[in-house]
């Protein structure tokens, strides 16, 4: 469990994408974010406000997010003092990236001196146990995606914020580093021995109220070949009551794979659904999640429109349109 | 890659199931099978010469191999000493214990004085890549389980030794600590991190001649849920030309899962076939393994008989009947 709230470290971001863990961050969990940390240089603004870690530990921040990424997911010699420094203040560190902290002398030095915790998320910190396949009382929701990349997380964000606004009772279960560093815990499925994946899910969404609902973080695709295993061990050890679709309308192809076609959302849903009753015999497809950035607000509402009407069940962008639907449609179940 | 050829190490085994392995090597590969050793209390033999180990190394041995199971797969006190022996005399070790021969100190130790390798088989060795999806030249047959351990390396293991009689292009690609001491090489695809999974299929089963099989062992199943990303992998990562269905008839409900019913073979074919044909549309489920062990030799054949009507493609037990009408299938398609 990191320790919230957080200061978002942008470093030397060289453009605004290169912050989309930090921007993720303070668009799903302002309430976790005491501030921003630029260097100079520095060409990302996620919209908090600009504060010296000092004044933000006065403000209460106990753990400094590294919310950008580096080509290469190389840890930055010029960041190497700002988080040094931090931790002399009392901040605790977590970062996603692929190089980690505890590799780097100097951050491994300090943190053991000062007695503070270096959180690599991309590493599992747990001994997962082997699915038993079990059921548990509590209801799940799991995105199943047409290709990977397709707005799966947003989906299971955006259900658990109207879920919460709602007072009802919900959680997000991150299963990769930015929802881990956007909730402060979580599994870093892609990450897991293979023995172990589903019984990582099991794990992470435990026995819960009756009326209480997991939003599972989806990674990769049952038509991604590279990944296909990872989604499978979410299908079975989620095993979820109810399946969201999510798409991505104007991909010409699986992402990486030139080779590779997209799935119709017919073929998506005929072809999880009877793996996802395999766990679970009453799961249900509840909507459709479509991810419109790419498309005008007029051409979004009508692809949505055409969707739903061919698939017969909410569809969506809840980015743009909310989650509202998506979540009346589990509680329809 | 493990040298060969072996003497097989059956320690004190308190029965003949504790030496499966063992036994799995010298019914398979009896050419890699110099002799067994055997301890006092022994109460296993698989029908190997019983030699000493200078004996066995003069002979050509060059690896001893553990294929004796202890309770919790540890390494005993007993065997440490015949261990550390078999080094100074000039042996590698090799072992697919849970427990790793690396951790016990003298058999390091030793290793390190005396330049010997220590085999852990169950620990992936190779940086597997990510996999690319990509065609690749040689044809690959996969089996596919109604559960786990019903038979799917016995399966491939037999096919392969037939075409070999047969003078045909072919290779066993072992995912399993067994099936790597039988032949010596192979994924241990159960401990690879989940990213990697699918990629070490496809590192494990390369381009290769247009006439050439490759037997891709199978692992757990898509309905077992415990192991179902694993299958899943193998399935994309493999992207095999055909697909063999096995099954074992007496399960009463998947292993180890009371609550979770065993498919029938129609399922098995009608969910992993599509699954398959993302990877390679051109895939065709070639045939069916019934692992017939429980059975009498009456009942074997009329259950082969009887599975064969149903399903219209070869059925055979290929331990008790032969792979041959299984090659047959395959050089069909």
């Amino acid at each position: 469990m990191i320790r919230t709230p957080y200061l978002l470290f942008l470093g030397d971001a060289h453009d605004q994408l290169a912050a989309k863990v930090a921007q993720g961050i303070n668009d799903w969990r302002p309430d976790n974010v005491v501030g921003q940390f630029r260097m100079d240089g520095c060409k990302a603004d996620v919209g908090a406000p600009d504060m010296s870690l000092q004044e933000a530990y006065d403000k209460g921040a106990r753990t400094l997010v590294v919310g950008v990424a580096n080509r290469g997911g190389v840890i930055s010699e010029a960041w190497l003092g700002v988080l040094a420094e931090a931790m002399e203040i009392g901040y605790d560190i977590a970062s996603g990236l692929h190089n980690l902290l505890r590799d780097e002398d100097i951050l491994k030095a300090t943190s053991a001196r000062a007695g503070r915790t270096l959180h690599d998320v991309r590493v599992p910190s747990v001994a997962y146990p082997i699915a038993n396949g079990k059921k548990r009382n509590g209801k799940r929701c799991l995105a199943v995606g047409t290709d990977c990349s397709v707005g799966k997380m947003y989906t299971g964000l955006a259900m658990d914020t109207e879920m919460q606004k709602r007072g009802l009772k919900s959680t997000f279960r991150p299963t990769g580093q930015t929802g881990i560093l956007i909730t402060g815990a979580g599994v870093p499925l892609d990450a897991v021995v293979a023995d172990f994946m589903a019984g990582a899910v099991e794990w992470l969404t435990p026995e819960n109220d009756d009326d209480h609902w997991d939003h599972i973080e989806g990674q990769g695709s049952l038509w991604h070949v590279s990944y296909s295993g990872v989604t499978m061990a979410l299908i079975h050890g989620g095993r979820p009551d109810a399946l969201i679709l999510a798409h991505e309308p104007t991909r010409t192809h699986m992402r990486g794979l030139p080779d590779y076609d997209l799935p119709s959302l017919e073929a998506l849903r005929d072809q999880a659904l009877p793996l996802a009753r395999i766990a679970n015999p009453n799961c249900q497809v509840a909507g459709i999640s479509v991810n419109t950035k790419a498309l005008s607000d007029q051409e979004a509402a009508d692809l949505c429109a055409e969707i739903e009407a061919k698939m017969g069940i909410p569809t969506v962008d809840p980015y743009r349109h909310g989650a509202a639907r998506l979540v009346d449609a589990l509680l329809e179940l």
